[in-house]
């Protein structure tokens, strides 16, 4: 099902090229009132066209409010909002899938459907499926905002160029509210220069490249999750990779925790002042799947966008044999900028169904 | 809530230091006739005592059998194990936690529980409570196993030692049936010897080590799974993080995906006679959520054992000050080798669900 | 939430006097072919403005279908059907409840949405939400077809007048023709000029009146449900509640059976050529939560409409006195003959969540 | 699946004449003090062999807690408890099913499980089940004591003698006390004895008797709820339909309703005090799905027991031609009496879940 949560509870709609792409958000209280400007920055901040790494698409991405709202306020109702596609280019694809893309759904959803998935554009397995998760996260997390959490994320890699992480004992108020009104969230500034070039680069030898998102939860008080199966770890997880090209996520000090003694891993517990904290953060702020009080802290990785330029093998459906392609159209050569949002708002709706 | 699943659903109860641990399992049809040997072989892989890798505390671990089970023949009601505890020092532990351990959930869960949990051993945190996973896993990879579905997972690194990694496209049957019929999952032998050496380094050093386990999911047809939310890398992830010590899972190429550039990510594709086959797998056998009939393969980071008897920073939680504290009692300094069969069983829970 | 079922799941949106009402559906398998004269003959079953015994308000109910077909066929994905309010007239009502309605949800909403929902014409609790319902459910039937299950309803009684019951172990295919295509779907054709008599006699009272609608469902083979909790009759039970105004739902003899002896009530069994079959059918079609192979029979009570124009006792929630109302505005003096549709609908939906 | 809910779950497993049969609770709040005096007497108000109303099979039914309480209080972790069975007669019973007996799930599990189901006494069917059903509704009756809602039931009917009804207004402490503390619950003491006449009159006709109860639950403020599939209605029907041999439920006015005009059926609202109230209750309670602050009120079928020693027609699935058969061994003439704990107990778990 294209549904996450059962306290907060998402359910995606759409395609690509068909009429539109949708939300329905249930499960957040009557009487928040929408800030739309709050909302529609967060979208923005995913939608495509705005640069030279993005495609160069332009989408509105408008959503048209259809219910659970009044006056700007929501009624408790499910909220759905509906984004009209008006940009699409129907040469570029058909619907008859005869050369399945490498790295993309394309022959794994052919068989899934026996043929009748609309693939134009990916259909509901594209990317801009994203527009109605970074539309309803905004909306959990204006709701996450009336407790005291706050959530941002940034560019933690792409390709080889990295970020400066997160402290992740102490994220910063105003850097959550810089990063979370950039469209391209870097803590070093310095980066941005250097991811962009890398992502030139790529685009120019019709190639693409990966990158790592990484993302900080703040706020989410002690006691918060639930051993087992329905830890932190895996309720964000379940929610992360719900976000198409994720392919990896760890918490703190996540893989690199497998290379440490458990000296080193450790993170030691003192009061500072009333409150108990910790001077390291290789948990990630989580201890048997439950919050420790300290950041939650976490790393997706983001595969390179299978859609690029230069020739791949694959094979033909029809004649069923081999082939090559190479893919035309628009497409980012990184995902990993308009990502940030994405992971931000999956990680909201995580959030909001175990506190 | 200490249960997975909605098509095949396990509901794990039970404390390291109370009556028992148990499983309750439901979903798998009617008329598999349970094969013990195989479950108490898989058991005994996870189970302690076997040598200076593990703790030296001995359970029998062998599972009573309360209900849905007739002849030895499932009946397709839910079918209950339980194992009695019976070789507890309750003189080890007591259940007034002043002390929170670093690294485990003690202080976290006494936030939640308002220190009503069971401390004692870690209750139902323990690693104890794997003992019923395993168990219902085995049963579940027999029923996987009558659909050509196998399921194995090895000791891909221990600290900083490697074993050879899978060949991703090519898992053999044979090398299946080797490493979960072992009690120390190698695919290259000679990695055994260093790996236990880093072990013992370790112990000896009153520290602990983390390490990473690799699975490999063979025969599932292609054409399984789901976009967005369902998509089969949440489903496995949201079981692989219901075992205490994971903080991250990567499928395929994973985290290095990141670091790549789509022309050598992406998976070409070729025909093998009828077959659709890729030469390459870093998508680790899943696109847009769903299986491309090549192995489904992933790693799962766990995180050095946290309870060492080197002195550790922490708080008293009575008279509010900050103090030490050095960890007596049995315990693993690498769990790594035990869990092996522990991420198979999460897996085949995983992969029963979607299938 | 407004949302039902897991593995086929309906997600209901929309208010009576905001922009619209729509449904998404999922699980249904990509390559159905849409009828949309069947499914439009289903809505206009439902919708109003037919005759007297119903609101005069008109409304096209044509749904736009947002996403999930392509080219008139199921393409897996969730399919959302939107239908936009055109015909509302908003002096009829405002968002200020100052006096709840007797028998309506105004004051049992007030309370949980803190005054937010919004009450225009009922809002999301208006019998409005029934259409998206109905819509899902043709869908779903013709699924069903598929596997030679098919529904159909009757009013079994309005007020005191009955129809003939269902002969409970041979419903016919010519008799469910007849029903599912007729607006007011009754086995004796005599008993529609007493229903409407009782009808109109209420209406002309300032009064409204309640009925009972029996439903059938042919088809489903033996073996198909579950013991206890995940029942059939549960299952439907749950499906059949979420229509506004039920309050009662039996199966098979129902509440009468607890007037009966085992003897009477029991149904024997014998051989009908090969097929096993009973003579009568006071179970309803269901032993034990599963189905025994005959028609699953149920009947649903309505509650009279609860909006009517005689002076009603209510209270004032801004003066905090009590208070007289009377109410204005189009309404169906009963829904019983409208409802018939729809209990179709929420039959289907429970029934393809448990084969 | 055996398991009934999302916030407070229940899993239920076991058979009549296996090794027992358990519960395993999850999601009660970590604190709760067990009163095992109250549990027991809730456990020994369902157990059998009382008197003569009752199968003279005698089991002690005193549950062994394996997980999830310490020192007698919850520790929030899975509470398990399991009831081995002592008395179980397997000479009366074997797992050969050739002659299905009529009313029973018999046929219908047969062709579920192919023939793997446990038949002997009915084995994960039995009515037996509800012992565990009890256990967990008598732990979460406490903890909604907690928050001052009280849920007593009584025997509405048997067969054709009624007792006297709950004032659907005002469901007295004193009353609740009562009837929760009574092996044979009824508003109106005279009716005991009329109805176990009714009942020892089927049994000296090698016959049995079905009925109703009437259950309400007090003390649930306004507000607690959903419209459509969430609604109150539908929750407490799925939790009650997973009671063995009930066929129908009504709340409130329930099918009586469907006979009356809206001037009689609607509760008018008064001020009582600073208290919103109504004077009659047909609603049961509940508008919308949402409860309106007057107490629950609803009615259970109970068909007559299956198990009758009279001669019936059924079939040899064997021999595939038609039968009869009588049956052997201990039943009860009336199930009412005993499943008066079992609905409280089964609403106690609904309400648990909207709370």
């Amino acid at each position: 099902m294209s549904t996450y949560g059962n306290k907060v509870k998402l359910t995606v709609f759409g395609e690509s090229h068909g009429e539109g792409i949708g939300a329905v958000l249930e499960g957040i209280p009557a009487g928040l009132k929408l800030d739309m400007d709050y909302i529609l920055t967060q979208m923005s901040r995913r939608a495509p066209g705005k640069d030279k790494t993005a495609t160069p698409r332009l989408e509105k991405d408008v959503p048209e409010l259809l219910s659970g709202v009044l006056d700007g306020v929501l009624t408790g109702a499910p909220l759905c909002a509906f984004i009209r596609n008006t940009n699409t280019k129907s040469g570029d694809y058909s619907n008859l899938l005869t050369v399945p893309r490498p790295g993309h759904s394309d022959f794994a959803a052919y068989v899934k459907y026996n043929g009748h998935n609309d693939i134009r554009g990916g259909g509901h397995f594209s990317a801009r499926l994203t527009a109605p998760i970074v539309f309803a996260g905004a909306v959990v997390r204006e709701y996450l905002s009336t407790m005291g959490i706050k959530i941002a994320a940034h560019i933690y890699s792409v390709g080889s160029v990295n970020d400066k992480p997160f402290d992740p004992v102490d994220v910063d108020d105003k850097l959550i509210e810089e990063l979370t009104s950039s469209a391209f969230s870097v803590i070093d500034k310095s980066a941005e220069d250097r991811m962009r070039t890398e992502i030139y680069e790529a685009q120019k030898n019709l190639d693409s490249v990966g990158g790592i998102v990484e993302c900080a939860v703040k706020g989410l008080p002690a006691g918060v999750g639930a051993p087992l199966f329905d830890g932190i770890e895996g309720e964000i997880a379940k929610a992360i990779f719900g976000i198409p090209a994720v392919k990896g996520i760890e918490f703190g000090a996540g893989f690199n925790a497998a290379r440490l003694k458990g000296s080193k891993n450790n993170d030691g517990f003192r009061f500072d002042g009333d409150k108990i904290v910790t001077d390291t953060n290789n948990c990630g702020g989580i201890l048997g799947g439950i919050s420790d009080g300290m950041p939650i802290i976490f790393r997706a990785a983001f595969k390179p966008t299978p859609s690029i330029a230069a020739v791949q093998n694959s094979v033909d459906l029809t004649t069923r044999e081999n082939t090559t392609l190479s893919i035309k159209g628009r497409h980012d050569p990184c995902v990993v900028p308009r990502a940030v949002p994405v992971v931000e708002a999956a990680a909201a709706l995580a959030i909001a169904n175990i506190i």
